[in-house]
């Protein structure tokens, strides 16, 4: 008699039937919810590159839905390489990205109003070389929703987990696409997620699972990796830039032993370094530090998670605002994204399913997101060991994450150098700085982008565009 | 008998009425050198403010022939301070100063062409609240000249004493700016002339030399101190910037032991370390570390005196260029400094001595100049304890002087503070950081100006007209 660990052979083959079926459900089920876009309000004539929006149901009974906008590489979709795209926040909508970032589309600050926010070409995006999905996720992010209150209820682990199942049946419903390299990437907070659903993807190659996934590697901008560590560094990152003094910075590091944020609150000397600190960073932009703050919002001390400012929520109160302001801000630009998301005509181009969600917002304060991973150290330690390619790349002039966090951690692999630090161009211009680290036949490339803030491509597209186009073709940048 | 020290009566009164005569002739040559213009091309219309150029003879028979440009306060020229202006390099006219810093004219780059330079008006000139005098000095600088070989032939010490002689004379041939309160300002490598100017005045008040000058105090903008140290200063500023690595600056700070200008050149490995800085910055813009290099001359290493590409020399070699280049560089600005100066018209219109000069170049870098001086840190030092005010400023993206070596030197004062490092505003938003130290009666304001390069009110215009409006108002920044 077979023991329950080995079926027999009659019920692996139904066993076999029955996922089969269950795929082909799937795959019923996501292509009636696969969308193509050929125009947009705000952007006149027919969009010059193919886009594609959809829902890919994830979770129990799938009961949460993700949705996505695929754009495919207005270069060779079928040999560049597939990319899937995470914007952090938490709870950044995938349109920061595709339109802030690294998209087609940008909009046009001077020709939009309130009433017409209009688009123009991002010259740098990065389609113009890879195919990327851009994926509302967690749950709650853009126009992503749950059927059920408990679906809204996340951790890293939970969203980790949700969007690797939406890359598995993404996949499934474009097999055009499963030869292409495959890389996953993202910014910011995208820095906890991207490396664990590396990590599954790895694991289910491993395992066999199906579609088998071409996975050559990821890339990480200003990523979140040890949250702890990384807004620690703000504190010498602060003394770097100049926004505190030396004296100021060499009692705070005596005062405090170098931990800056679970101070002991009886520690009345570290205490007030810490305010003076505050006092001194809490009106910076802390998103590119030497860029005006408009945030309408009280500013956040130096210690918080990420900045209000950053989320973007300010953009609703400047809706109110009558007059263009005298002093342009990132954050006004921001508005448009509220305008033009929140607009019906604008949601049934896209193919949003009505009354799903609220309110569109560029970035989710209010998720209820729990954090349960609070370093993915380990997965870079683990993923560098399995032939992975990464790009990591940091705006020097982020004091969200700064760039000497990153460079700290990865020091802290131990890799053998390949290229050490030295300077990167573009158009003979120093864009930033970049080494390269290897295990095996790993290959790990930091790069910073010289003036960028957090993130890296909306302060400089054309260095970071080249930066990726120049690594995805396996050149040294 | 009389002792040859203390001569008679009427040796006295001889050599009273012979002083008398030499200050009447020597008032007489000067009237005749001082001119009003009214206008001048490349800007219609009238001027808005009262220029009025002119000549005065220092050294050995009035040899040495020092052109300014003085420009009266556009709010109350009785009432507002009169300021000195040096502009550095040594070499560097004041022009440059005029046009590119601090005075009421600047050139409209989209509107000049080669055949016109155009100016606009700088809404941010520091003659909007003080009587500048702008001078070409030392010898060989911008339109002054010398009539005999001898006289090109220039060290810091004479330097200064030739621009303390320019002031007296110019403050005879205008008493009307004898009560009014007096600054010495400049940048750069002002750092090293306006102390020695300032204690000559205060020496000479001291002495009773006529006329007594109302001294208040000084201002110096991105300055040379020591230069050893101010050098010596970019390693770690390059590493706070980002431009060499944490590992890198570990090395060569272990390896030189903080010492990177005089290096042994058998500690191999400090000069190896010091190959990867030149390799990390040698195409860096060090005048502010975010913009683009264009310098058309073979870059300098870092340690070098002062950049070429400061000096503003690949301005000829830029002449040559048919096209706009597509990207824009404060250099490409500086060419119409150089076809307007040198234009026959402009001379004339300027008052310029015909046959005085060869060519106007905006930095001269070919003076027969010596240091002399190698540090005012004792300057500074003793005219703390005079009562004088202060006003030191930095632009943090500056590489040429980093603030990290302002701040170190002024640390080492160790000076009363009275106001510790925080954040100084302009239009709410943070324009830089700055603190106040004391003496006794004197104040010495060190303010930090963000995202300035050298010199700060080159690139941050209105934040630096705000910070000496404040000071000279003696408000706090």
């Amino acid at each position: 008699m077979a023991t329950p660990l080995t079926p027999n052979p009659a019920y692996k083959c139904m066993t076999k039937l029955f996922s089969h079926i269950l795929l082909i459900v799937l795959f019923l089920t996501i292509v009636e919810s696969q969308s193509i876009i050929e125009s947009l309000p705000g952007y006149s004539g027919s969009l010059p590159f193919k886009l594609e929006t959809g829902y890919i149901g994830v979770g129990d009974l799938d009961d949460v839905q993700l949705f996505y906008y695929f754009i495919e590489s207005e270069r060779s979709p079928k040999d560049d390489p597939l990319v899937l795209w995470l914007t952090g926040g938490p709870g950044c909508s995938a349109f920061s990205g595709l339109v802030f970032e690294i998209g087609p589309l940008s909009f046009d600050f001077d020709k939009s109003s309130r009433d017409s926010p209009t688009f123009k070409l991002n010259p740098f995006s990065w389609t113009k070389v890879a195919n990327i999905i851009f994926v509302d996720a967690p749950v709650g992010t853009g126009f992503s929703y749950a059927r059920s209150w408990e679906g809204y209820s996340i951790t890293d682990t939970i969203s980790a987990a949700q969007t690797y199942s939406f890359l598995r049946k993404w996949l499934l419903a474009h097999p055009a696409f499963h030869k292409n390299q495959l890389y996953v990437a993202g910014d910011s907070y995208s820095g906890i997620l991207v490396p664990i659903i590396v990590q599954k993807i790895s694991d289910g190659n491993e395992a066999g699972v199906k579609p088998a996934m071409n996975l050559q590697g990821y890339v990480l901008g200003n990523p979140t990796t040890t949250p702890h560590d990384d807004y620690n560094y703000r504190i010498p990152f602060a003394y770097m830039k100049a926004l505190i003094s030396q004296k100021q910075y060499e009692s705070i590091k005596r005062n405090c032993k170098g931990e800056y944020i679970n101070v002991d609150p009886n520690n009345t000397l570290c205490v007030n370094d810490l305010h003076t600190v505050t006092d001194c960073t809490q009106k910076i932009y802390s998103g590119q530090i030497l860029e005006p703050t408009c945030s309408l919002t009280s500013p956040k001390p130096v210690g918080s998670k990420l900045d209000a400012s950053l989320l973007g929520e300010d953009a609703i109160h400047l809706l109110s605002l009558t007059q263009v302001p005298e002093l342009w801000c990132r954050s006004y630009n921001y508005i448009f994204s509220y305008i033009w998301a929140n607009n019906e005509t604008v949601q049934r181009a896209l193919h949003i399913r009505e009354g799903t969600i609220r309110e569109w917002v560029r970035c989710n304060a209010s998720l209820s997101y729990t954090d349960d991973v609070f370093s993915t150290l380990e997965y870079h330690r683990n993923l560098i060991k399995k032939g992975y390619r990464i790009l990591i790349y940091s705006g020097d002039h982020d004091m969200v994450i700064p760039h000497i966090s990153t460079y700290a951690w990865i020091e802290s692999l131990n890799l053998t150098i390949a290229t050490d630090w030295g300077p990167w161009f573009v158009d003979g211009q120093i864009a930033g700085y970049t080494m390269e680290s290897y295990y095996k036949k790993s290959r790990l490339t930091y790069a910073t982008v010289k003036g960028a803030g957090h993130t890296a491509p909306e302060y400089k597209p054309k260095e970071c565009f080249a930066m990726v186009n120049r690594w995805f073709a396996y050149y040294p940048l």
